[in-house]
């Protein structure tokens, strides 16, 4: 498989409510072993390397992160670490490190994918990246991929697509209509029904110059500041900084209009709150996702997660409880979206760290 | 207020399965600090100290939980923990206290109480103590205190009350028809229902002389054992072990005719399983009762027991949740009796300590 000049920017920043107490502020997500041995953000690494090497993957983090993320991921250049002296949302992040990459390689396609979800059909994703990257040197566009709904999540953005424009025999590349992020559940289910959307993964690619392009179009004064920052990298951490955060899909996709999506079906899963790790895990005669020391008595359908510590537990159905050294949640499933909020109390107060 | 030559013999010994996994077998209820910052077993020796003094309190324990029992105690006389070598359930444990009461006041009245039971009323305890200490010194009879049952409860036993015998002022004590052992709950129902029944508390109090006599009545061999050494304490550890492990209730109780009971309204509770720590604790805002670091969102007359370790909920109804360093336990409040059953399969299988 070739990959012709591509990139890959993986975004690897992220607050780590939605899976306290096993994330915190310093530990969030993509540092999590969720699935498998490994993290998911070394997951999304080695996902992408047989496609391009170490030599052209770059991890976008903010500065309380990098230490942990270069610990992670010790065999990348050190300079393949694009960091954020604060966050300042997806786009600011996304548009420095394209500067960065495009400071190495100008004519560079890049793909941007995060650090933190799950793609089960990991060669399937690398054959589309692959296309798209071919399709993105063909033409000046701004590449999304979708994911087709399978419930109406309120949580995600939906892509609304028109035409067909273009296809590379394994996949079809469709015109966007019209971006709508996080819509009530009416909505939501009337976009499911409707058919014509898809999930928006916050994952693109692009032509470095279709990006910056855009870029002056809808954000002179980003594209000013990371130029600028580009010019003199000494000036990031005060230029950086005055920078009004906003999200991709706010400040770019959704002013943009040569923008395409891609169905991707990849087996995609953006691994947004407990619940989507008990989708995946395996399940025990008694329906429980265990990755715990665990004795029940007339337990069904939990998500249990712990270490060495017992833990018992009589006549519960489908809770969640996850147990680290620092603290203790039990939360019904079917509310698991709710711990953000909680988590987000508790960070606040300073506890459970 | 004056006790005569009364002497009170503590019972602490006990496996400590309902308040898993706060209590161990190495560490039963009796060593738990639940209502207070002292151990129920220090709880139930300052209850009496100020009606005997620590020269005639005498503790009754097994060997596992000797050590244990002197730590907790420092201030006891070493030879008043009388040590079973093994646990022979609780009459030979109370006759081998008797017997080492005997060998150093042989006309005393012994009264024996609970390690591990909750007495609100400590001063009316005491004056209860005394009167049937005087109660006993005058009439050679087996007094035991009884509780007003305030429900069906299965899991005590019940004394079926007869004529008005004796009265000490304050008190009344009265004959006993019958006991019955943990009875199912349409007898329970019917017992409470009909009014001359009492729970059994598991406490007494009688003169040694009438203690051994009886005992010599309806348990010769025991007697023989216990005599045996007395005679010679060198025995023990030989002899203990041959004896034949009987209940006070089957093997004394509910043999003898002279026996009398006493209604003790005493705010008394056996702390049998968590619901009774429930029943006690003072509830917050929400009906919580919380001995913990907690957070909770919408979480409500739970039972939440736990260290620093921050314990944060969502969508709890009265549940008990246990968070030691050891473990964890989930229950519903109304399954709290089935700890036991988890506790003992755990403990089987060596973990969870």
């Amino acid at each position: 498989m070739s990959a012709g000049n591509l990139h890959v920017i993986v975004l690897a920043g992220g607050k780590g409510t939605r899976f306290w107490p096993l994330s915190t502020p310093n530990k969030p997500k993509q540092f999590l072993s969720l699935f498998d041995d490994r993290s998911l953000l070394l997951s999304a690494v080695e996902r992408v390397r047989p496609l391009v090497g170490n030599d052209r993957i770059w991890i976008s983090t903010d500065g309380e992160l990098a230490d942990l993320a270069r610990t992670e991921l010790a065999d990348l250049p050190h300079e393949h670490f694009v960091i954020e002296p604060v966050a300042r949302n997806t786009l600011p992040g996304i548009a420095l490190a394209c500067a960065q990459v495009r400071a190495v390689d100008p004519a560079a396609v890049v793909a941007v994918v995060c650090a933190d979800h799950l793609i089960r059909d990991e060669s399937g994703f690398r054959s589309l990246l692959a296309s798209a990257a071919a399709l993105a040197a063909r033409h000046d566009c701004l590449i999304t991929f979708g994911i087709r709904p399978t419930r109406p999540e309120t949580g995600y953005g939906y892509i609304q697509f028109s035409e067909h424009t273009d296809d590379e025999g394994s996949f079809a590349a469709y015109g966007v209509q019209r971006f709508t992020e996080k819509p009530d559940l009416s909505l939501a289910e009337a976009f499911v029904r409707e058919g014509h959307y898809l999930w928006n993964s916050g994952m693109f690619v692009w032509r470095l110059t279709s990006f910056f392009d855009a870029l002056g179009l809808h954000q002179p004064e980003l594209l000013d500041a990371v130029d600028s920052i580009a010019d003199d990298p000494a000036r990031l951490s005060e230029t950086y900084p005055r920078i009004v955060g906003v999200s991709i899909d706010y400040g770019l996709m959704e002013k943009a209009t040569n923008i395409l999506v891609i169905p991707a079906e990849i087996g995609w899963d953006d691994v947004g709150s407990w619940e989507s790790v008990w989708n995946v895990w395996q399940r025990d005669d008694d329906g429980n996702a265990v990755s715990a020391t665990h004795e029940g008595l007339d337990t069904r359908d939990c998500l249990i997660f712990g270490g060495k510590r017992l833990i018992a537990t009589v006549g519960l159905d489908s809770m969640i409880i996850v147990d680290t050294d620092d603290a203790l949640l039990i939360c019904p499933r079917e509310r698991a979206q709710e711990v953000r909020a909680l988590a987000t109390r508790i960070l606040a107060r300073g506890k459970g760290e």
